[in-house]
């Protein structure tokens, strides 16, 4: 029997993306890549952004919605310009499938100097070794399906990050099917027993539980067994700052974010005074940790991670989040009562004040009262991030670069989100410097449908580093942000620096989902959030030393 | 006798590269880079950009008007997203510093998640390794002199990029002088005699030489040699398409550039015709060559290499480029009557015809009318580039990425160039589709005074791909370009779809020197110059031999 079209390498990276939940693939077309996109092209959909950049957020965003993302550029130019989202997807625990073309095998014999080539053909690969889990490259099609689906496994067992390099004259070579990669050998039953036994011997043994969920929560999709565990015990949830919407803030058993001194009086004071805290996939990085000012011993905690389970501070490796997970909520069935209830959290309220000028509390106090509900939350470092922490936002309805703090991810995550969920409509929060690095994708989310609300807080520079040291440094150019619908030609901009005009603003930009809506929050300069002001307090006491330690 | 204020490691760095004559850094700020920032403000000018990439590419524009060039920013998120520009640097030989704040080694203790963090602490570094000649780490001030000579001085020697890491608590620790780098030690010289021998005999041996000049000529600063040698000798000097303003236009012994098919025939012939062709600093890529079209024989050629010479077939290992250019002029002293010399080229004139549509041809006659003196002439990529080898330009009066090709880069390449030369003024000449990634960058030339011409040649795509082969992935969002400095708040935009409006906005430009003036330049969408047609014939012709493989 003969095949008159026999599947192609091409074919079998985009069954793979496929089958795996991937319907758009973003990035910029090149020379190396141009057999590749015309494929894509017909089985997917190919979104370009204006920007190699804006694709690695794009696809970054996606992953974190739908579980697995794709970036698709040429080699060089377009892979290079990939290794800050790449690096971010790395450090954030996101599964972002990179792929790059790259010259022919044929072409380079007699190792000619092909444009956008820097040192060897291998150059932009072991760059890419550095920022992924794993890298391959389809130079044999008869290998080739083994490691698209090996790359794509490793992407989501370990939620990071890989790289695909397709010399372009593979692409159209006939290769077998794509074998099924055997699942991972499961923990020892007995490790597993022993492990959740001396948990819930501690858990039992509390008189105030609380729960700390993290964001490998939300990538290990655990938020089910969560709710679960959650109504099945009363155990009040925060979420960790890089967690933030792993449970979702309308669950009346979520008290909101902990992150040590960046976290609500009220919050720290459940968290810390409890007796048995359940850290469930949070890492403890600076910023999660409130630059390291989390007050929760480790003789009160029960730490899982997505490999290993610390009961105080006895370690059981190999035992996952999932198996404990599994385990915690077979152990509390949700007929059993439920204990230590909080109050449901009042959904905050804000009356502007007429006359009042437009401030960063203020801005969040409006944004607090309107955002949450059938949106994704996108919010870039700095006060964007730190004052989102008071949003009530859904189930993975927030996201944010919390831990890597890439400024300029929120506009270009917006169109990831906004395709990846078509249901919920994306709110950028975007300070005026990280707008100036990538806002121009929004160019890109209306060519593709997605009409974001973007929210661009104007306090006329880098306003997170001006309490750490000032100086002219951290200025940047004035532009007029709400003009800038003009320029694009589509979409409606407004400037705001008043309470009043900034409520009306956001309430306009919410009920009009026809099209873009950017707001210019006009913030005074030196004006920054409780949080951030507790936050830079402490890195600026830690710069501040380093300066003063030679004179000392 | 005690120094109350120590020289400090931070201060080291600024003394090296203000020794080197860098008075310009460009760069963003971070946490980890503010002390660094505070002291190079003080000494030097600080040139913030929107967005690293643009910091990247203004610094590899200014490193190769001014010899050396630097950018500053902060650990994984700043430094990450310079790996293309630094990679660029690398592959069009750019002398440019990059400079990386990092963690303090104090704060590195217990191994922390300290924001920004990818894999380990060397991430960056490993990744950097890639793109660069040498990276070094200051983490101890006591050698940090050493090491901050060594790397500047491989910069100036290889011409390439190389790589600073500053970890931010030993900015101000006190550090000890630079060192003094001894000098490489020289070729061997009776080597290079023997060499110098055979190339002359084989060049006075010969009836009809020809120069053709290439960049590594005005990267090791050997123009006034060339200039001396072309006048002695009368030889005619051809330019490759990298090395375009090497000599210079406007020299009456300047054909033109040579870059086998796409060339113009007046040029191919002299060059092909020719029984010496003395190759100097050139090098062989595919796009300087024409893909791989440049027709000369190796048994006719003398190749000079920063180091190495080949006369015919036989090499010289060791004897470089700077020493063949110094014993021939030696070997051609001034007085020596010219030999052969071509006739002045006529300055092209144009007269716009009324009512007629703009088209890349015409745009590029009134530009080659306009252009030339007292600018430097930035070209992106496509048909900016392949256009603008028509034009005439001063020595050192044309930059472009004719090797890496990575688009985006003239609109911060304007921003560097403004700065390291602002006895010229910039006029960019940028595709649409390269425009949208770097193209808001005008917003810092703006700030720091630079007021370039910016010709946006909008042919609604990536129109150098669209005759390789095209599909929606070449299409790009439609953008008011001519609007955009109502947006920025400055300049003027002016929109031309006719030949006349074309020219009388490019004269308005050139006449106003006071501020931005940027003019979109409608161009058919399929309109193609007849340079980019051969060009994309040989590209497309392999694309599709690739397709039709597997089916054959």
């Amino acid at each position: 029997m003969v095949d008159a079209h026999p599947a192609t390498v091409g074919d079998r990276l985009i069954d793979a993306l496929l089958a795996a939940g991937v319907d758009h693939v973003f990035g910029i077309p090149g020379d190396y890549t141009l057999q590749l996109n015309k494929r894509v092209e017909e089985r997917m959909q190919f979104v370009g952004t204006l920007d190699e950049q804006g694709a690695g957020f794009a696809a970054d965003a996606y992953a974190r919605l739908r579980g697995l993302g794709c970036v698709m550029v040429t080699w060089g130019v377009g892979g290079l310009k990939l290794v800050n989202s790449t690096a971010q997807a790395w450090a954030e625990s996101s599964p972002v499938v990179v792929v790059s073309g790259a010259p022919g095998i044929a072409e380079r014999a007699d190792d000619p100097l092909l444009h956008h080539r820097v040192k060897g053909f291998d150059t932009q690969r072991r760059v890419m070794e550095q920022v992924t889990a794993l890298t391959v490259e389809l130079d044999d099609p008869a290998t080739a399906p083994e490691r698209i689906a090996l790359a794509i496994a490793t992407a989501l067992r370990r939620q990071k990050p890989v790289y695909i390099e397709i010399p372009r004259d593979v692409v159209s070579m006939p290769a077998p099917p794509l074998p099924v990669i055997p699942p991972e050998r499961p923990a020892d039953p007995a490790l597993v027993a022993d492990a959740v036994a001396d948990a819930i011997s501690v858990i039992r043994a509390a008189s105030r539980p609380v729960i700390i969920a993290g964001i490998q929560v939300a990538r290990l999709g655990l938020q089910a067994e969560l709710d679960a565990l959650a109504r099945a015990t009363g155990f009040p949830v925060a979420e960790s700052l890089l967690g933030k919407s792993a449970v979702g803030s309308y669950h009346d058993w979520c008290i909101g974010v902990y992150a040590g001194a960046l976290s609500t009086d009220a919050v720290r004071e459940r968290v810390e005074s409890s007796d048995c805290v359940l850290v469930l996939g949070a890492r403890l990085t600076d910023l999660n940790t409130g630059m390291f000012t989390v007050n929760v011993s480790q003789s009160q905690s029960i730490l899982a991670h997505p490999e290993a389970l610390t009961v105080h501070r006895r370690s059981y490796p190999g035992v996952g989040l999932r198996e404990i997970m599994h385990a915690l909520t077979a152990e509390f069935p949700e007929s059993s009562s439920p204990v230590d209830h909080p109050a449901p959290q009042p959904k905050a309220t804000f009356n502007p004040t007429p006359g009042a000028p437009l401030g960063i509390a203020s801005a969040f106090s409006s944004m607090r009262h309107h955002l949450g509900i059938g949106q994704t939350v996108l919010a870039d470092p700095g006060d964007a991030l730190f004052g989102s922490t008071m949003l009530d936002t859904e189930e993975s309805g927030f996201i944010a670069t919390g831990f890597y703090a890439s400024l300029g991810f929120a506009v270009p995550g917006a169109l990831g989100a906004g395709l990846a969920r078509p249901d919920r409509r994306p709110v950028v929060i975007v300070g005026d410097g990280a707008f100036q690095m990538t806002g121009m994708e929004i160019a890109a989310t209306a060519r593709w449908g997605v009409h974001p609300v973007v929210i661009v807080l104007n306090n006329d520079g880098y306003g997170t580093e001006r309490p750490m040291l000032d100086g002219g440094f951290n200025d940047i150019p004035a532009l007029q942000y709400a003009a800038l619908p003009k320029y694009l030609g589509f979409g409606v901009g407004v400037r705001a620096d008043t309470e009043v005009a900034f409520d009306m603003a956001l309430r306009g930009a919410l009920a009009d989902t026809s099209q873009l809506r950017l707001i210019e929050a006009i913030i005074p300069r030196h004006d920054v959030s409780p949080v951030l002001t507790r936050l830079t307090d402490a890195l600026g006491q830690r710069a501040r030393s380093d300066t003063e330690r030679p004179q000392s």
